[in-house]
């Protein structure tokens, strides 16, 4: 009537770092195509191209304050008698006044260094008497100015291909003119839920039925990490069908299916993903709570992820495993590490036995500091997970951790 | 044929702490208009009502890992002769076997717990001898089952409005069955550029002139941070073109100027956005470096900052005042921790005097861990933004921090 399942040994299992080494280390070497952007939507895409400053920034010697162009060997005198202020620098052109002998011309910031000024003074350094200015500091060639080409000299790299581009980096492609840069195009993510149990999210279950969420919560995770989702929908427990819909989903950059790695008699997710190319399965299986179904694959050169069908786990194994691949896919494997932030245990967390254990935690302020309150409940509760701030990890060769231990807790995103 | 230049006195400016809690204090309890969104397109956005599931989830008790359903009453008899298979749970449907005395059935993860059955048995806690099952555990009432509205209870609020939806909170949305849930509208912030010498990025500066940068930093930052930005371009250096240009920025929900704070003679920025209505600029000027001449007022229920014209200070000032209020005008006032990571400082850091100095350092493995390692060069240097990883604060009090110091590193978004 039925096959012996075959439950995991778990002493067999990889560890977690070791299951994202390998399956990582499997991964080929990955250049995604490209497409110009506009710069208003550049950031968080990762450049493809080298971004080279055309010319020097600035490109003339800036005054890098408010206040007084001089020629700094008028130094002494201007600190007894002053300096005669001969006009000022208007922003935006060039430079019509000339500091001559004794003579110094007032400079906003940002403005052109006159011809014959070789330092600028602060004009909190100086006091003012009619026409005259007064030092009241010694002034050395160079004070205040920003030379030609001290931000970026032309033909110096700005930006190097495989950097994302952060909130400063647009702004810095922008100081070099650079309007349209050259950036990896987002990866497409297939997105499938496997179960006869599954409905819509919009349907309400019958008796026996739930709705799929893992779908949702992986198409939000892969959208804040960069990605394009496409949720293709729910695939009945039937190998063919999910062969079917694999194969399909194969014409996006990756692929994630959920649910089908233990569902029972076999774990069908692994079964089908070895049978669709090479170099096929390379994790089956992890010394992970919540998560250990998880299935990893390399078809080709595109990373085909089973996650369990819990969705705790499925965001817990995206967390540990998707998204690194995720970020090779877009060009971008150096990644960038979690958010996190240090709070004291409020209770003692004990992982499941030869598992690494990731807790879900909620954050409460504490009179010392934020304190991380473990929060109770099954991989098979989602409202758990909405009601924690992040995870915290107990290592493998701790398996538990004391209250008051200081804990750093990846913050959910 | 000048006016007498202001500089700050230090002294009387208020610091970093006390300039964000006059500013926040100043701006009124607000509620931002609300729309439905889908499910696909909620992550990163904040409820503006209450989600409450219609229905207990899950909605029928359900097993929370592969094995057999069994009668607890039947342990002992289960551990010495075993019971009989006589069926098993088929997903998505109500369960059709029913469990008698001395009898399992199989059932999967995430299977409805059968007639009959009060708790399932892991597969791996048992052994097969034929169509008999023999458990190598105790087992007591409830085991590994999770009951009816375990997750969550029908009518109760899975989560409140003001939530800031993650992926896993889509997930829980979806298995609530909220596929269009009223989220508050992003906010939607006017960017200006105020300068004689800025030219937009797309031109050759001629000599004088710098291409305007600072726009499209704040932009990136605005779009990361959940608010849709309005790049308006850029205000030569006149209060009156200035005046205009902000009132007409006011039909957007807040307002960000840089450039015109320090801009020589006057403090234009601070000078004009004190026209535009109560209560009006509540800082002009903070003890911070890079950062001190930046203005924060409130005009109505708009926050209206005027930013440092230097690229690396806007930022700074954007991180520290711009983005908190941000986050109030999304329904969001209490915002998230930034992302950091912990590493010995390379090198010491000195602040300018009497300032909070925000250091932007770059990181490097080292041995024993991160290695922050100072970025050098001015405010005006957008490049070593682009250099930096991250932003460490040397608090007003400290004056310095000595090179192998543990310090938390901000990342740049």
């Amino acid at each position: 009537m039925r096959r012996e399942a075959r439950p995991f040994d778990l002493e067999a299992l990889p560890t977690v770092a070791e299951a994202r080494r390998r399956f990582l280390a499997a991964l080929p070497a990955w250049r995604p195509p490209e497409e110009p952007v506009p710069l208003l939507e550049a950031a968080g895409r990762v450049l493809s191209r080298d971004v080279a400053a055309g010319d020097d920034v600035p490109a003339f010697p800036r005054s890098m304050v408010d206040g007084f162009a001089v020629r700094s060997q008028d130094a002494r005198a201007a600190m007894s008698r002053g300096l005669r202020v001969v006009g000022r620098v208007a922003m935006g052109s060039a430079p019509k006044a000339t500091v001559g002998p004794l003579q110094a011309v007032w400079i906003p910031t940002g403005g052109p260094l006159p011809p014959g000024a070789d330092a600028i003074v602060p004009v909190e350094a100086t006091e003012a008497v009619g026409d005259w200015v007064r030092l009241r500091e010694p002034v050395r060639p160079g004070d205040n100015v920003l030379s030609r080409g001290a931000d970026v000299r032309a033909g110096q790299v700005v930006l190097p291909a495989g950097h994302r581009l952060r909130a400063a980096d647009v702004g810095a492609l922008a100081s070099v003119g650079c309007t349209r840069p050259w950036v990896y195009r987002r990866p497409e993510v297939a997105i499938l839920s496997m179960g006869d149990e599954l409905v819509p999210p919009d349907r309400i279950p019958a008796e026996g039925q739930v709705r799929d969420a893992n779908a949702y919560s992986l198409a939000a995770a892969v959208r804040a990490d960069g990605g394009i989702p496409h949720v293709l929908g729910i695939v009945p427990d039937d190998k063919n069908r999910l062969e079917n819909a694999l194969r399909d989903a194969l014409q996006w950059d990756m692929v994630l299916m959920s649910g089908g790695s233990s569902v029972g008699l076999d774990d069908v997710a692994a079964e089908v993903i070895a049978k669709l190319g090479p170099p096929g399965v390379v994790v089956h299986g992890v010394r992970l709570a919540p998560g250990k179904p998880t299935v990893l694959a390399v078809v080709g050169d595109r990373a085909v992820c089973g996650l369990p069908g819990n969705p705790v786990s499925s965001l817990v194994a995206y967390d540990l495993f998707v998204r690194p691949a995720l970020y090779w896919r877009m060009g971008w494997p150096g990644g960038r590490p979690p958010a996190t932030v240090r709070a004291r245990l409020a209770e003692p967390l004990a992982a499941p036995k030869g598992r690494e254990f990731h807790a879900r935690v909620r954050l409460v302020a504490g009179p010392e500091g934020l304190v991380a309150q473990p929060v109770a409940g099954g991989s098979g509760q989602l409202a758990t997970m909405a009601r924690a701030d992040g995870l915290v990890t107990v290592p493998l060769e701790r398996s538990s951790l004391p209250a008051g231990e200081t804990v750093e807790v990846r913050l959910l995103v």
